[in-house]
């Protein structure tokens, strides 16, 4: 057992964590909230600063006349590479320690391509986000990646991801990590990309599922006071993301959330899976364009689907309302037994608004226990699009400013 | 915010949950674990010694031929009263700090006599287990109790319990803490009673529902390995335990698990609550009793179904092993949503052992998704009728334990 677990004074991590909270303070400040003598404090600020995690200013006038020096997190202290990766499109976001995006990109990127195609793309697009938007690439800390299947969390790989032929056990992170550390080859290393992009060795990439990636960045967004929280993604497939007591919930085997494949009553709608009567068969966005296109109606996906019933295509805002419901059906069960405070909803579907959520908020309210609902917030996505990139960004910020970890890192 | 959140050393309480697994160790061990020094280690021992948390003896030779002083942690320094009250039967034990049962009683209860009655009887019953069974009333180190109903944790009130008439709001930990302190007014003080029972100071008394408390009993004797665990209680009502990464999962107004009136297919069976088709309404005991009523069987609630069906009857056969099936398509899709690594059946219905363990099998492994149900484990209580007071006893001595309070305690 490492010391750190059980005997340890507050160290410089300790003070990090302290300071995250955005308001700058003094070493007094300090030192009464940690109980280390003001010396101690100011030899770990010195740690702190001297690796650019904390920077010192001049604050308000101290009780003795004198402006007292203060002391704040230093949000830009480094960069974090986030990439949110769909079934069919992408965004890759340069995010800082507060979350603030500095840079992204959106494109289409089939995951259905296999993860060498894939990820080479993803390096390529890191690299000239790196080069166009300035943050210099010794200053990236980590690599955090959200992906359209599931994840087993501590490897960071995909495990028989149904959406991602080639992907099954393929080895994300080191894959990532070693691309980005040597120059690029070919074309690529041309004048255009510069030296300075050539090279971004990280040490740190983390992996998890993308509905995972944007329950974490929703619940970033809700604020620290929302303990339980569902986020429901709801696009080509379903699936949601999980908060219990502000932590992520994965499951035994980091397969929680998995509700596309839940049966709803009254429906033997043939599913991708095998089976019938799957809530992705009814609600999911794939399925949604396809009974469309049975009448006729030209719909690729989801997003047509949305775009449809903006339009005022009156069957495409009877398949998205109706998507609500279902939805709503197969939460109302799994509110009675989580009972969270706040579910969001996104992903594509999410995009057509009030139809979506009118049909999901009917239903639970009409099916939930009084007591489970009577504070139950229902609502769309506030980081929409980003919510990934964010949720990503912040499992590597978690990681980097670990008390544990900083202590380490500074000595 | 308190010294101790940030900024601590190893105190004595970091000693005492080192000695929790139930080895004994040296000084030179715990200095080792800690980071401590060897003196540092013995004063905290000291203190802990004084106040009997911990014993010392001799051990194993050392490396040096000289045998070597081993400390460990004294179960029996404290005892807990826990009370685990269904709606008409109650169960009471005094439990040490190793969670063994030191003495224990059931008996007759029906809580729908209102808090002061049936509290009344809790009181007097922990007075006669601890005259007649020896545990010191000053070693008596605080009082957990499950309720059949929702509990706000934080003041340990029932909260619009259903089968709790007068219960709604009433102090209970005010109440007990009171009514224990106290001598025992009329004929209850007489010489049978004996002086030596006649007060139990206790400033620590927690409330929970009664199947929270069960999950975390059956939770402890799973073994700390298994993260996630649903524990479901089938008896009069249905309702569900959560752990989740090792903790209970209360959700955002405490009313987490309660999965009894969620609608089961092809179903309008009325319920007691008002609607129609609920699981209560189909797979409760008391509805199952109602049942084989209707078919001039006498049944008054699930133990007689139970009895009835291990006596051979037909007819409550078939009703325990649909209410397996029942209770298993609701789980279906929070095996999905949840992934749990343990299933746990408990509650009089559980009684019925495989016919109900086989209805609740079947349908979760045909409904829920291959991934989720690989590794399930499906199985019944191995705590049962005691799983609530082990549970009850467990909240207390982690609150008992926990290292901040061991820490105040030794100084």
């Amino acid at each position: 057992m490492p010391n750190g677990s059980h005997g340890q004074n507050a160290g410089a991590g300790a003070l990090l964590a302290i300071l995250r909270d955005g308001r700058a303070r003094t070493r007094a400040e300090l030192a009464e909230l940690t109980g280390l003598s003001r010396s101690t404090v100011s030899q770990r600020l010195d740690g702190l600063i001297a690796q650019h995690w904390v920077v010192a200013g001049e604050g308000s006038i101290s009780s003795g006349g004198r402006p007292a020096a203060v002391f704040a997190f230093n949000e830009g202290a480094r960069v974090v590479l986030a990439a949110d990766l769909g079934a069919t499109h992408a965004r890759l976001a340069v995010v800082d320690l507060g979350l603030t995006v500095l840079a992204e990109r959106a494109m289409e990127l089939p995951v259905d391509r296999g993860p060498e195609r894939t990820l080479e793309r993803v390096v390529t697009a890191f690299r000239e986000l790196l080069a166009a938007d300035g943050p210099d690439p010794a200053h990236v800390c980590g690599v955090g990646v959200g992906l359209p299947g599931p994840v087993e969390h501590a490897s960071g790989r995909p495990v028989n991801p149904p959406l991602m032929p080639g992907w099954d056990g393929f080895p994300v992170p080191e894959w990532l990590g070693e691309r980005l550390a040597v120059p690029p080859a070919g074309p690529e290393a041309g004048p255009e990309a510069g030296p300075e992009v050539a090279r971004v060795p990280v040490d740190r990439v983390l992996v998890d599922n993308d509905v995972n990636m944007m329950a974490l960045g929703e619940h970033w967004a809700a604020g620290p006071a929302v303990d339980h929280l569902i986020f429901i993604k709801m696009g080509t497939g379903i699936g949601c993301g999980i908060i219990t007591g502000g932590r992520l919930h994965r499951g035994a085997q980091g397969a929680a959330g998995d509700v596309g494949h839940v049966r709803v009553p009254a429906s033997d709608a043939p599913c991708r899976c095998g089976n019938s009567g799957c809530l992705e068969a009814v609600a999911g966005g794939a399925s949604m364009a396809a009974v469309l296109r049975e009448a006729g109606i030209e719909a690729r996906g989801g997003r047509d689907v949305v775009a449809l019933m903006r339009a005022g295509d009156l069957r495409a805002t009877r398949l998205v309302r109706q998507a609500g419901r279902e939805v709503g059906t197969v939460m109302a069960s799994i509110v009675n037994f989580f009972n969270p405070s706040v579910i969001v909803i996104g992903g594509d579907i999410a995009e057509a608004g009030e139809q979506v959520l009118a049909g999901v908020r009917e239903t639970i309210y009409s099916r939930s226990l009084p007591l489970a609902t009577q504070h139950l917030a229902i609502r769309a996505s506030e980081l929409r699009d980003r919510a990934g990139v964010v949720g990503a960004a912040l499992m590597v910020v978690e990681d980097v400013l670990a008390p544990d970890a900083i202590d380490r890192a500074v000595t």
